[in-house]
């Protein structure tokens, strides 16, 4: 295993009471608000007002940036960017889930940056400086709660990037699992999906020797969503699957599974282009690459990795071969996936046809080769993408 | 469960060749280093040479305080202080195991107190300011490399107290396995208890109502210790086990395996006072008391948590019943600390009588009753010394 640094500083309130320290936590950072959300959604479920009550009781001045798009889109950022600069903003409050948390965080670092967000985002132009971030999570999915990094679109050049700093780690983090009993059964499901892939892409699935203990912890968040997520989509008031969903996302992209290796991530990097190009929930488009994926790069390297995660997490038949126990545990997640979750398989089904591909696979593999559980060119990539019409 | 918060803010440099970023950690906080350490082990394995080439590499000036003892002493806290207020000290440096580290807090907090240390462990005074502390871990066991609080013994009271506050939580810890390799066996066997007992204590034992994740985080801790203790003992430099017990040690008792629950800590109570009275090795007192502990607070109610204890970590059979079931884990614990481990099993065996028993209880009890698994008053506590003899 690799030596590595683990610092996660974010200071997390879990539960259903804790908002009431919300206006104490923005306090430390200033008196002028900048609130951030999405669609409006927080409004139906009263959150809304609970929030802009916590800032008024705590004698915060508060503005507002809304609208902000299921995949962020780098010009909300510079709007969110000129009101910061205009209202001389001194903390940004991130409501929503983690394509919230993720513009968030860019507007962050563009306050700070006289040019357009997309620079930061690109890698033109550096993050040298950022305003302070709260968040009240309503989606269990990303780990943009609780980690540094936030992925923006560019639908004018159909890209989408990650920008990446420690300065973008949110000062504190409001969890409670009751603010996520309204997402529908369709984005429980993808955000279900997007916290395994989190886990399978930068960790589970690696050639790589890992430590032992961290390799358990992530057998155990896998199925931890495997027991959950299917218990959220039939009740989606439970509270223990709320609250299990929500913290095993966080635990899933905060660096302690990821410590000591070099991270991959192959099926994001493919994924981004599908939402990049077509706009599609990022939590579908992986559950359809996932097990295309698995198939693609199962040779006698790999088999061995992947027939233990269908014995570990889907209790498939371990006297199998290699071999046949890995194909087993690709059809048990695919039948999670497609009907346990209830999700689509295809992308013909979204409508998606195979004309980008060969662009989609040249950018997905950034000019150069995909790394991960077994390296793909744009060759590769653009197979995996014909499996899953 | 309950609400909680949760926050660890300390840096870890986890690996081999982690300690050429000391002096860049060091000078975060000053130019003036007091390097606290213990008995010289460090000096037998090159560590304290490593250490100083690093300080004095960057240009910091490095004062001393060594002869840390076992169980720390206030009186050797009241020295430390001394020194960082003669010396002007800006951070401490704790090179060692729990001991020198506690110490080290305690030294953190007294620095900025007029009065006897002590006043700061026993509760009353405050600690409103500490140094900044930098650890290097050498024994995988007690967490305090990566927790905000401290075990420090009166040897004239017969006290040995916890002083807690988040201004004591390391800034930057470095983990490196390799400087355990040379951990006696003994000293390997009670760190390994003393990490399973951080977790069996703080959680894992309890009626209270746990996160399902975190449970299993618990179990596979409990799980990492017993596989790889032995085979530290085994093969003193096996980079592997002596990487996970120490990961495994940081995360026994760094808050997110007891977020949720009140934390109970009966065993390390009752053995608290076994160290205080008899300056014993903190993990032989706590190998002796746990199996005698689930014993007598074995009932109906408690019986099927140990039993699934039992059937997760060391196999035993399910298809017991509960009782039988609790009383073949208990076993099967006594076995691996006993046997596998190689330690003394009896107060006996270390010279020690029922004499100071009475009061002990009371002290563990702290006029009250103990709480945890099942409550406990001074004459259960009393009785279970006695199983222990």
């Amino acid at each position: 295993m690799n030596d590595f640094v683990f610092q996660n500083t974010t200071k997390v309130y879990f539960g259903k009471d804790q908002l009431k320290n919300l206006g104490t936590e923005l306090k430390n950072y200033g008196r002028r608000v900048l609130l951030v959300y999405g669609g409006g959604s927080i409004k139906k479920i009263g959150l809304y007002d609970k929030v802009l009550k916590e800032i008024s009781s705590a004698g915060l001045e508060c503005f507002e940036l809304s609208g902000v798009e299921p995949n962020p889109r780098h010009t909300t950022v510079n709007r969110g960017a000129e009101i910061c600069k205009q209202k001389k903003i001194d903390v940004l409050l991130a409501v929503g889930g983690g394509s919230t948390i993720d513009c968030t965080k860019a507007i962050a670092a563009a306050a700070y940056y006289d040019g357009d967000a997309w620079d930061l985002v690109k890698g033109t132009a550096s993050v040298v400086n950022a305003l302070p971030i709260v968040t009240v999570l309503t989606l269990a999915a990303t780990g943009s709660e609780m980690d540094c990094g936030g992925v923006i679109s560019n639908m004018q050049t159909h890209e989408k990037l990650a920008i990446l700093s420690p300065l973008l780690q949110p000062k504190a983090s409001f969890l409670n699992p009751e603010n996520t009993y309204s997402v529908s059964k369709f984005q429980t499901a993808c955000g279900s999906v997007d916290i395994l892939s989190h886990v399978f892409d930068s960790y589970y699935f690696t050639m790589q020797p890992k430590m032992d203990f961290i390799d358990r912890v992530m057998t155990d968040l896998i199925k931890t969503v495997v027991k959950y997520a299917p218990i959220a989509l039939e009740t989606p008031d439970n509270y223990e699957a709320r609250a299990n969903l929500m913290w095993a996302s966080s635990w899933a992209l905060n660096g302690f599974v990821a410590a000591g290796i070099d991270q991959d991530v192959s099926c994001h990097m493919m994924e981004h282009e599908l939402s990049a190009f077509y706009d599609i929930t990022h939590g579908l488009g992986l559950a359809i690459l996932t097990p295309r994926w698995l198939k693609y790069v199962l040779d006698e390297n790999t088999a061995p990795q992947i027939k233990k995660f269908g014995v570990d997490v889907f209790g498939t038949d371990p006297s199998l071969s290699d071999m046949g126990g890995a194909n087993a545990a690709i059809d048990a997640l695919s039948d999670f996936f497609f009907h346990t979750l209830g999700l689509k398989s295809t992308l013909s089904e979204l409508g998606i046809d195979d004309s980008n591909f060969p662009i989609m696979a040249q950018k997905a593999c950034n000019g150069g080769t995909l790394h991960g559980f077994k390296p793909l060119t744009p060759k590769d990539v653009e197979a995996i993408y014909r499996m899953c019409l």
